[in-house]
Formats: C-alpha cells, sequence, structure tokens
C-alpha cells in the first residue's frame, strides 16, 4: 500500500471499527493484550537486534545514549503493557456516551454524543513501548491510527504491529493501525489533511516544531515545558524544599520538570537562600533573573527567563506578590503546568483560579502532571494548546462528538411561521 | 493601538474577566443588553446610513443585494437582540465547570474544570447583527475578543461596538472587545498565532476557505455544507415530500440546506418520480447522477457530486441500499448535516449510528442544524472540522479545560519508590 492508501484504510477501518458492539472493541482489545504476552519471545528477539544495532550507533556517535536507553523491551515490560491495554479494554465505553439530550419541540430530540475523531497520525522517536500504548488508545476510542516510529526502533515496532494487527482478526481488519518507517511518508501524511484529522508528535520540541510548522492538520502537542513552582511568603520551609527539589530532580529532562523557580522577595532570606542551596547541592546550576541578582551577584545571569533546560540547571527570580509571580508565568511559561507552595488558602486559589496554564497545582510537585498519574489510565501525549484537548491527553481527547436529532417528520417551516414552538427542554 | 496592541489588550482583559465574579459578568451582560434598548436611536441613525450607502454600491454593482439585505436594523431587532443577550448572561455559568474530580491519592485532589479559551478572532460579513451576539457569547464565556466586520456595516459595526463596550464599565475592561475594520488588520491579526487562540470566520465560503489557508490559529468553521437526505425505501410518502422540500426551499443560500438528493431505487417509481415533480414545481432545477440518469435521461447530469448549489438547484441520485446512501455520503459530503426518510427503525439507527458526519438527523429536516434551534441560546458558527467543537457551536466551544490538583506537599518520587500509591478514586 502506498502512504495515502495507508490512512485512507486506516479510515475505512476506523469506521467500521465504530460500528462494532462494545464487546466486540473489547474482545479485540483482550486478544491484543494477550498477543503480546503469547509473542513475547519473538518480540524480545527483534528488540534485542535493534538494541545491538542502536549500540554500534552510539558508539560511533551517531544516536544519543538517551535513545538507545529507550529502546529495551523485556518480558516485564510486556507484561505491564498487556495489563495497560486491558485495563483501557475494561474502562468505561467512551463512544456514543450522551453529554446532553435536548427536546427541541413536541416529538423532537436531539442527543449530543461522543464519537470517534477518525484518524490519528502518531509520530514517536525510539521508545517501542509507545505503540501498544497508543495503538490500545486509539482502538478504545473507535479511531483509525497510522503510527511511525523511530528508525532505530524499525524491528522492534514492525513486530509489534504485526503482532497486534494480527489479534484484532476477525472483528476488526488490520488496516486500522498503518506503519510507516521513512521520513518522506511523514511528509506525504502531512500533506492529508483530508484523510487525517489530527496529528500527534511524541518526542523532542524540535520535532513537535517541525510538525507544527509542517501541516495544516490540527497537531495536539507540546512544544515547550516551561513549568514554574512559585514559593509564597506563607510557605512552608520543608514543604517548598520537598516539592522544588521533586519538581526539578525526578526527571529533569521531562517537560513537566519544574524549569523557574519563583520566590516571594519576603522569604528570600529566610527560605530562598536555602531552596538555591539545596538545588545546588543536589547538583544544580542555579541562574539568576534580573531580580534574584540583585540579591546573588555571584550566581551567572540567566540569558532568557522563558528557557527550558530539561536538565540540572534551572532559573531563580525573585516577585514582590502572588500577583507579579502569575505575571512573569503569563509572560515567560508556556501554559504547561504550574504550582504555588502556600499555606495561605486565600492565595493558592488566587494562583490557581488565575493562572492560565493547563494545569495547576497546589502544594503539589509539577511532575504529577502525567496521564497515568492523573488517572487517565495512558496518555497520547500532553498538550498545551487551548483548542481540543488541554494538558495530559487520553482517550477523552481522542474524541469528538455527533448531534443526533430524531423528529417524526419535523420540518422548521412551521416554526417559522409560528404554528409551532421550540421548548428546548433539557432531558438529560 | 496598533492591531497587535488590540489583541495582547484583549487577552489581558479578558484574563480579568476571567478573574471576576459570576454576578459582575452576568451584571455586565445585563448592562450590555439595556445597552441597546436605551441607544437604539443612535444606532439606528448610522445603521441607515450604512443602508444608504449599500443601496448605492448595489446600484452600482459593487455589492451584492443579498449582502445589503443583511444590513438593516430595526428597534425591534435591537429588542430582539437584547433579549437574546439576556438569556445567555441568565444562562449556567459555564466557566469553572467541574468536569471530573479524582482523588489521586490520600489528599491528593484533582479536578478538571472548564476555563475560557483565551482570545477569539472572529471575522463576519454585513449583518451587523453579529456583533452584540458574539460580544456576548464571548464575554459569558471569559474570552477576549478581536471583531472584523464588513466594510459595508462599518458604522453599524462601530456604533456598536462603543455603546456596547461603553456598558461594560466598571468592572469590565472595554478592552476586552478590540474592533478592527480592514483588510490589512486581518492578515496582521492572522500571523499571531501566539496571543489568539481561535478564529471564527462567518461568511461565504470563499472567506472561510481563505482564511484556512492563511494562518496558523486553529479555525473554527465549515467551508462547504453539502448536506444529504436520503429517501428510504421505506419512507412515508408526505413525510418525504415535507422534509424533501423544507431541507431545500426553506432557505436554500443556508450551509443546512439540501445540495443532493438519494434515493432508494426501489420506490423510484412509486416515491421519486413524485419528488422531483414536487422539486421542479417549486422552482428548483433538477440535475442527475449517474445512476438517477439511467431513469431519467431527460435532465441534466450533475457536474459534480460534492457541489454546494446554495440556491434553486439540487442533485438527485439513486442509491441501492442504506450501506450505498452512507458510502456515497462518506465520500462526497462535507460532514455537516444529513437526514433519512424512513419508517423503518433498524435502518434509521444504522443510518444515525454510522453516517460520520456532525449532525445526523432521523425524520427531520437538515434545516434544524442551526445553534438557536438546538437550544444553544445562540450560534458563534457551524463546525465541520471534527477537532474541538463540531457542529454548532454555542459557549461551549468557546470553552477549554484546565486541570487544578490540590495536595498537601505532595511530590512524586515516594510514588516511584513504592512508599505511597495511587488511589484514582472517581469523587464526581
Amino acid at each position: 500500500m502506498t502512504v495515502v492508501q495507508t490512512a485512507v484504510a486506516a479510515r475505512r477501518a476506523g469506521r467500521a471499527l465504530q460500528a462494532l458492539t462494545t464487546d466486540q472493541r473489547v474482545a479485540a482489545l483482550h486478544r491484543m493484550a494477550q498477543a503480546l504476552v503469547d509473542n513475547a519471545e519473538h518480540i524480545l528477539a527483534e528488540n534485542a537486534l535493534d538494541v545491538a544495532d542502536a549500540q554500534a550507533l552510539v558508539e560511533s556517535g551517531e544516536l544519543a545514549q538517551a535513545s538507545a536507553d529507550r529502546l529495551p523491551l523485556t518480558e516485564a515490560k510486556l507484561g505491564t503493557l498487556a495489563a495497560g491495554i486491558r485495563s483501557i479494554a475494561d474502562a468505561d465505553e467512551p463512544l456514543g456516551r450522551v453529554i446532553h439530550t435536548t427536546e427541541l419541540a413536541d416529538g423532537l430530540v436531539l442527543r449530543k454524543e461522543t464519537a470517534a475523531l477518525g484518524v490519528l497520525l502518531i509520530i514517536f522517536e525510539s521508545r517501542p513501548d509507545a505503540l501498544p500504548q497508543i495503538a490500545s488508545l486509539a482502538l478504545r476510542s473507535g479511531n483509525g491510527l497510522v503510527l511511525k516510529g523511530g528508525k532505530e526502533a524499525r524491528r522492534s515496532n514492525t513486530v509489534l504491529h504485526a503482532v497486534l494487527t494480527q489479534a484484532l482478526a476477525p472483528d476488526v481488519s488490520a488496516d486500522v493501525i498503518g506503519l510507516v518507517h521513512s521520513r518522506s511518508d511523514i511528509a506525504e501524511l502531512l500533506e492529508l489533511d483530508d484523510v487525517i484529522d489530527l496529528v500527534i508528535p511524541r518526542g523532542s520540541n524540535a520535532l513537535v516544531r517541525h510538525i507544527q510548522a509542517n501541516t495544516r492538520i490540527p497537531v495536539l502537542g507540546h512544544a515547550d515545558g516551561i513549568c514554574h513552582v512559585y514559593v509564597d511568603e506563607s510557605a512552608d520551609t520543608a514543604m517548598a524544599l520537598r516539592i522544588v527539589l521533586d519538581s526539578k530532580l525526578d526527571y529533569p529532562a521531562a517537560c513537566n520538570a519544574m524549569e523557574t523557580l519563583l520566590i516571594h522577595r519576603a522569604v528570600w532570606a529566610s527560605l530562598g537562600e536555602s531552596l538555591v542551596g539545596a538545588l545546588e547541592s543536589a547538583g544544580v546550576t542555579v541562574f539568576v533573573g534580573p531580580e534574584a541578582a540583585g540579591v546573588r551577584t555571584d550566581l551567572p545571569r540567566a540569558s532568557s527567563l522563558a528557557f527550558e533546560y530539561g536538565d540540572l540547571r534551572v532559573a531563580v527570580e525573585l516577585v514582590d506578590s502572588v500577583e507579579a509571580a502569575i505575571e512573569h508565568i503569563h509572560t515567560y511559561g508556556s501554559g504547561h503546568t504550574e504550582a504555588i507552595v502556600t499555606n495561605n488558602t486565600q492565595t493558592a486559589l488566587q494562583f490557581q483560579n488565575t493562572v492560565d496554564s493547563a494545569c495547576v497545582f497546589i502544594n503539589a510537585s509539577t511532575r504529577f502532571a502525567d496521564g497515568y498519574r492523573f488517572g487517565l489510565g495512558a496518555e497520547v501525549g500532553i498538550s498545551t494548546s487551548r483548542i481540543h484537548a488541554r494538558g495530559p491527553v487520553g482517550v477523552e481527547g481522542l474524541l469528538t462528538t455527533r448531534f443526533k436529532l430524531t423528529g417524526t417528520g419535523d420540518t422548521v417551516a412551521p416554526f417559522s411561521a409560528g404554528e409551532r414552538a421550540f421548548t428546548h427542554r433539557k432531558l438529560v
């Protein structure tokens, strides 16, 4: 099949998938989960070849060690993936959920229901675990799928794709999950705005920006994760230390890691200094903004306050109030995740209600911004867009809605003529 | 203010609007409604000047009569607009509505709430009534707004904008609703994908296509409205006639008017011929598709089955089954609105559950696809996109969501270490 045929076939197979019963879709997902377990040996053998090749590429400097580290699968990982698919299978049916029902007029009833989006194009790098996760989310939500994995995981992705699509029979067509490999395939797919409904790039900021700049198809994702922790004047010292260190150190490369620490000027001496000290002790290089530079002339200046370090570096800035912290976040942030540490309920709520980001936390680490931790089962990505889906995106973000109206021969003419009247009675 | 300053000011004022209480936002809307009534004389005087100029332009051939027809305001229209704003004001608060609440772990509670989108750019043609409608929907949903009206309604829009924004004081800044006039302003605004969150073009297909092709900002709207009525083999004759005529004739220029009539081959002789006859009697020119051409060689062939006539023309095609009708719609439709006429419940549900359009109707005219008729209060437009909002869009489509997490100093490290466990208990 050509790339275009792959996408068109995914749409057709997706529509057939939507027409199945819940039991049929759920059974197909359980077969997929079982197939991962049953074919573990074959999958791990193919994966081992990718891992060996990647190691050679790392040694020759053609692949980053971090990318190679994300490649290996294990029997335990396959078991976890299977369990994840089963839990997605057993969650409530997402399709056809009635959002509201309105009686428009006597005998004329409108329902707004959830429906599948259509065809998703998901582009992911190295980590082959993503393939079964994404495939199960797409299937659960009735969507056709075209996947493009990283070339370093080509054999792993190929075998995972084969195992999963074989398990779909007999009810679901294997066409529902297409797999493409090359960069030129992607370029072609990004042109198909009449076939593909949503692109989800999972990978580096550079990948996301490249996709956003090269397609008219809506893109769900985030290029930047410039997350802030604001330590208020009434913050508890131990809590501030705990949250600041966890937000920065738990996984510095993650998009939900803290990049800028805002400290209320009133607690700089009593608390700010020890936060900076604790970060430095943990191996973090601290850069200062213009205000913090006034109190710590010894520290290097941050070249920008809108920067995602993604490693053991952080920017620290002083603010004079919660309003100033919010203003700083609105000016320099990327709308991903921000946290306040405070014992003042009023200030906490002001921050949470005013900060215009996907995730706004009170007294909790920014690292909680994650589909699994949020209880969404799994996530296809985190969106910093305000359109369609925002924050960690699970099955819900892969749905749209449909209006279904059922009448008994109704026409609008009698309403225009004043012979009939709308009731607009909310039924559900 | 420059155009960019107008948009930035709208974002700032929108954020301030979101921070107000419900009562404050509702009071501002009621002041807007009252201002339309109180300033009727002034508004109508300015409108009369636009109408006079437009008539001159029509006579010199520079403006379409249809555009000129949409210009006039009356005291009664202003009263209706005021009533509409009051009903939007008195509807349930759309912001901060809790979608779900989950206990992630002991003492760690996540809420997903509705939030304002941010800044909307709405581009509309001639009809000045749109300005107060859109302004009230945007205000109700906490959004900043930049409006661009048609140049033929410039004086009407200017006075409406002045009257409405003056009524916003003291709680809401007048900056929350910006108004621009020129085409070059639009080009500049379409570049501002970091300030404007959503563009809604209301106007001709050409306008919508132009906007879609010239911005990276998400566009909500529809370029095409190729709506189908499928008359099934078990359709009631009188009902079929009524729905077909209403769908085509009630307002042929509307996007929800029928463009293609699909007829089951089995009822061509008994019903199809009379439907065609009734359409022709009503002044409709009937074109035939390849199959219908076989039974009506005398009628002109439709040059395309994916065509929006938007006037007293229609395409008619024969199909052999409901499946074939669905296939036809998926091939040639625009995903707007489709209706089936049938007395067979099974067939009706098959059609409604399978057709992949924003609105799918059983035994009702396609003309019901409208925000007012759907009971949404008013609409900012009809979306054929599957992303974000689909079908007629009211206040709900102008919202996004925000995740709010409240903890007591929680960090993710203890969860990774197995010292704490997620409960993921659904609270609401």
